[in-house]
Parts: C-alpha cells; sequence; structure tokens
C-alpha cells in the first residue's frame, strides 16, 4: 500500500511515524504547507503529483478544514485513490459528495479517526449494524468543553478562567466558539447518525446548545440536584424520524457518563439486541487519532470497499420527540418560562417535561432578552 | 450461510431468533437436549447429521461446558465446518486444539462471545494489534460478582443475603463458586491475554482470588478510604514477560471502572498507540451474548478466516513484576503480615507495595490460619 499524505502537522506526523513501523505500507509521498527534515524527500509539489502518481493508491487526508481539503480529495478519489480521512469539517460538510465519490468510482471511503479521534466507533457502529437496529447514540464527543467542565467542578473554577487555562495548555483554540458552542460535537453527532440511521442530516438543522453562559453557580447547582454537568450530543430513531441534538446535560449518579475523566470521550449505542455499548477512550491527541487512520488503512488493505453505508436518504432531525425535564437559569422570567416551571428555586427553574424542540426555540428567544441564560437537559 | 446450532438454550434460542431475521443465514439443524415446536423440524439425532450434511457450513456451538461440546466441534472443524461459540470453559481449556483445527482446517474459528457477553471486545482487541501494541489490559468481566458488590455498597447488605437475592434473580448459580471464586474472569483473561500477547497460558496459572469472603465492613473500609471495591482481572506486558492475576480491587474515585453498574461489564486496555481504550456492555444476557455470536458470523460472511491470533506461545504469567499496595482484613496477624504492613487500622492492614505474586502466595497460606481473609490490590 502506497500513501499520499495530504498534511503533516501534529495528526500527520503521527500517521508518519506509525506507518513506518509497518511492513506493506509507505508513505510515498506527502503535501504540507511546511516542510521538515523527516519528510524532506517525499516531499511533493502539489496534490497534482500524487494524483498522477499510479503508484499510489490511497491517500491520507489530514490537513482539516473544508477546503482546499475537499478539492483535493475529490481529485483524489476520481484518479481511483482511496480515502481516509480524520476531517470531521470535511465530512459533515460534504457527506453525501464523499459517498458518492467512492461508489461512483469504486474506492473506499473511511472516517474513523474524524469522531471519537482514537476510539474505533463509527467502525464498530457500522459492524453493529450488520446484526441490529441501532435505537440511539448519545456521548461526550469533545475534549475541550469536558476538561472545561470537569475542572469547573473539581477545582470550583469559573468558566472565563479555565478557559483561559485550557488555551494556555493548548487544550482549546485561541477561537474556542467551534468548542463551547457546540459545534464541533455537532459534527461528529451528524456523522454518527447519518451512519447509524443511513440518513443524510444537513448540519445546521441539529438543535445545538453549548456552553458559554456555563457558571460557577451552574456547575453548584447540578451537585446539589445530585448530578454532574457535561455537554453532548444526543440522537435517535422513533417511528417517525430521527431526532438529533447537543446540549448541556445534567446527568445522575448512576450514569457512567457522568465520571468521563477531562481528556476522554464516551460515546455509547442502545441496540436492540445487544443493549448500551459504550466507547470510552482519548478523543485528540497526536498517537491516537493517527492510530485510527491507521486502522483504516488496515482496513482497506483487508479488502473493505466503500463507506461504512453506501445509503443517505436525506432526512431532518425532528426534535419535537424527545422530551424532558430542563433546569434553566435566567434573570429574566417570562410568563412562557412560568408555564413550562414545576419547580422554581433561587436562581433557576426546573421546567416539567418538555420537547427538545420547544426548549432550544425558547433559549434561542430568551438570550436576546438575557444574553447570559443558560439551560441544560435533565434525563429521567 | 447454512448453520448447525448445537444448543438452544437461553443464547441458542436468542440466535436462532436473531438469525430468522436476516436474510442469507439459515439455522438448517440444531442439537439439542430438549426440544421445543420453534425447532421441532430442525432438530437431528446428533452432531453427525450436522457433520455429514454437506449443506451447512457453519457451526455455532452454545451448549456451554467442555464436554461433549470439545468433541462436537472438533469433529464439525474436521469436516470443514467453520466454529462459532460462545462458549468460555471450552476456549479456555482448549485454546491451543482449537487454533490448530483451526488452521489444519482452513475453517474459521471466532468466539468473540465469549469473553465480556455483548462488547465487541475480542474483535477489537484482535483489530487493535493490527496498529498497536497491547501494554495492559484490565476488566469487570463478571456480572454476578459485580451485582452483589454493588448491592452490597448501595444496601449496605451482607454477603450471604446478596448472593441469596442473585440466586433467586437468576443473577447467580445454585453453585455460585465458579463466579465467586474468580474461576469465571480467569477463563476470560486468560482468552483476553491469549489473544492480546499471541501466547496460550495456562488457566490454572494465573493467581486469583475471589470475593466468597468479603463482608459488608470490608465495602464500609473501602469507602472511608475513598474507594469502590470491585472484582477484577489484569494481565500485562513486560520487558520480562506477562502478568496476569484476578483480585478484588479498590478502585479510587477517578477511575470510571469503579462506577460500572451491576448488570455491565467494562473491559479496557492500554495501547502504545491508542491509550486506554475501554468498552462497556452487557456482559451476559440472551440477547446480547447472541448478538455477537451473529456479529462473528457476519465476520466468516465478510471473508475472515483463522482465529483473532494464529500463533500462542506457551507462557507462564511472572506476577511478581506488577507491585502495588494491599488491603488485608484478617484476625489473625503474623510477623510476615506486620513486616508487610504499612498502616494498621481497625480490623485491617495496609500494605507496603508488594508483589502480586508475593501477595496471593501469602493470602493462600493466611486462608488456613484464618479461613475468613480477605484482600484487596490497591492501585496508585
Amino acid at each position: 500500500m502506497k500513501i499520499g499524505l495530504l498534511g503533516h502537522g501534529t495528526i500527520g506526523g503521527g500517521v508518519d511515524q506509525i506507518i513506518g513501523g509497518i511492513e506493506g505500507m509507505e508513505v510515498k509521498s506527502v503535501v504540507s504547507l511546511e516542510v521538515d527534515d523527516s519528510f524532506r524527500d517525499r516531499h511533493v509539489n502539489g496534490i497534482d503529483d500524487i494524483v498522477n502518481d499510479p503508484e499510489i493508491d490511497t491517500v491520507v487526508e489530514v490537513m482539516g478544514g473544508v477546503e482546499p481539503a475537499f478539492t483535493f480529495v475529490s481529485k483524489a478519489m476520481k484518479a481511483g485513490k482511496n480515502l481516509v480521512t480524520a476531517n470531521k469539517a470535511l465530512v459533515a460538510a460534504h457527506y453525501e459528495d464523499l459517498i458518492r465519490l467512492s461508489e461512483e468510482n469504486g474506492v473506499s471511503f473511511r472516517a474513523t479517526a474524524s469522531a471519537g479521534g482514537s476510539i474505533p466507533w463509527l467502525v464498530n457502529l457500522s459492524r453493529a449494524k450488520r446484526a441490529d437496529t441501532i435505537l440511539e447514540l448519545a456521548g461526550i464527543m469533545n475534549g475541550t468543553t469536558n476538561f472545561i467542565l470537569s475542572k469547573m467542578k473539581n477545582e470550583g473554577a469559573d468558566f472565563d478562567e479555565t478557559l483561559r487555562e485550557a488555551q494556555a495548555l493548548g487544550f482549546a483554540e485561541a477561537d474556542p466558539s467551534a468548542d463551547i458552542d457546540g459545534a464541533d460535537i455537532r459534527r461528529k453527532l451528524n456523522i454518527s447518525a447519518n451512519i447509524a440511521y443511513d440518513v443524510q442530516i444537513p448540519e445546521d438543522s441539529i438543535d445545538t446548545f453549548g456552553i458559554r453562559n456555563v457558571t460557577s453557580q451552574d456547575i453548584r447547582n447540578a451537585a446539589a440536584l445530585g448530578r454532574t454537568l457535561k455537554l453532548a450530543g444526543f440522537s435517535g430513531k422513533t417511528e417517525d424520524g430521527i431526532f438529533a441534538y447537543v446540549e448541556p446535560v445534567l446527568l445522575p449518579s448512576e450514569d457512567v457518563m457522568a465520571y468521563i475523566p477531562s481528556n476522554y470521550n464516551l460515546i455509547r449505542y442502545r441496540g436492540a439486541y445487544a443493549g448500551i455499548q459504550s466507547y470510552v477512550g482519548e478523543g485528540a491527541g497526536r498517537y491516537p487519532t493517527a492510530y485510527n487512520v491507521v486502522e483504516d488503512l488496515f482496513d482497506i488493505l483487508a479488502g473493505e470497499k466503500h463507506f461504512y453505508t453506501v445509503t443517505a436518504v436525506p432526512a431532518v432531525p425532528d426534535n419535537t420527540a424527545p422530551v424532558h425535564r430542563y433546569y434553566v437559569r435566567t434573570s429574566v422570567i417570562t410568563p412562557g418560562l412560568l408555564e413550562m416551571a414545576e419547580d422554581r428555586q433561587d436562581g433557576y427553574v426546573i421546567t416539567k417535561p418538555v420537547s427538545v424542540r420547544g426548549m432550544h426555540s425558547f433559549i434561542r428567544e430568551q438570550l436576546i432578552r438575557d444574553p447570559a441564560a443558560f439551560i441544560a437537559g435533565i434525563p429521567d
């Protein structure tokens, strides 16, 4: 297997290093903005040098971002190269295009590292579907927000301070919005739900509320309720369709998900036969992520073609189906909120069971009245 | 795929039912001590009717026990049938024979459900080895003992009472020794370590201490130390060899394993690249276990031949390498124990770090002096 590597940063360097120790795999050519001695002799001028090299059968894309990644991998797949990518932005944005390119050109397309980092989540999800029906899936799919919430809980620290520390440690980007506003989880949930239910959900149709507004008082309120605050994605299949949303959640003490340490992810599904299957591992990092890229390469060597699924029926989530109580902390109590309220505490309200769609509509409006408002789902 | 099913009890009935809904798979013949209407028309007189049926390509063995299971599956493999089994006693006892039969006859041998029930543990372990080195593995691999310890912790109940309740609920056998003395975990650990390190460890060479002697006071002592008592298996690879042991363990509060609810298993490994990967799911039960049997059948259909590993170098665990503190509760304080002691509390001793081999030798002798003595490892 001769590989063209697109990107030689944190993940790409890890992939290059792991492959260096594997017989029968070789990184022949590298496209990278920056060049160092470890691959100078394999550095080529651009994607065309890889596309036009008949010896290269597989392209590994670890550049990140939607463009030029999509242009590059499209060219490569059209030239008959298999694709392995760890790029969730690419996969979420071009899900249907990539599946079609894979089918049309008879090449493999795998993206296990794009959701869950080191966790063999997508590949196990696709294996599970052979014998089982996936009814639900959920997960802590973002290490940055899990780091922030864990630290706020353990040390009583406030959000801004903890975010700055996460940035200093390299756990959070200079612009942290994709993490703290939930877009990163939304992409991974999107890819997971697409595979689990053979659908294609538009990324922006997933109701999403992040932890930008969380305060240390929210964390203390959660503890007083005997619960732990996490940010997670949820999706499921009902008789009427699919639901999918990202929101802060107050987990009960009997839920293992409440104990996932800061740098780990937990992703789980409920199958009709297998019951609840949970996977816990590092959700990011050089070698953990590179590891799953290399596993995808082994699957291609073993003869895996196509994507995890070949069908992708367009679907829009219907979030009226999932219904649960919410914690709502806002300084502006409206008649609409009072109508939903089951219990009113000092500084926050616990609602009656309401639909996810209803609450996400409410909070979008409420943020105009109270930009500091915060909500968290309360599972039964 | 036409299947001969050996055993039609809890698991076998589940396998039959799941396969009934899958196109391209058929349970053609069933060998079973007891017959009911659901398979009367497919019931045959014995193993020879399956062995001599050229249409049957695969045998599923879910009878349990070592014999006659081994005789039956040997005949079937020699006749060119693939084998899928959920039978840990069979696999642990005849590991090398079964791999040899698989190789000699060019048939597949898979046993995913034999360790972890619903958890795709063995198959993921074997997948991981392609790109990674397994350094350690560990797990709560027995639902019965986890049920007992969880209930004792949550309700302050004593051991005998809880065991009786587990038996009444069908979670524990009439003769509970295999569960409470750790033999069940030992078998699953044995199979896991064999696959992880390409070795073949004799079952009785794994130091094993169960929870027969645990008291509600031990559970309270654990809580006072800020820890949770679980029974688990541990194995690892050092420069000098392999270690493997089963013992009660006082887990710290930051270890997710401490929170695994009663009917679940958690099994994990640490890979050089992937880091710690944990799998959580139901470790037993009709459909969860049958599910993994059917997954094995899909892997055979997809072209998987052989076992998860073809090498099985004989190895005896060296448990002098792993070293940690122990909780020792005994009414007979000996000079040997005092020498190991770091801290002496009311009713128990915390030792200095000692080798697993040393402590297991000590407790075997100590049980003669004090048949009620109890130990638990204390990981750092």
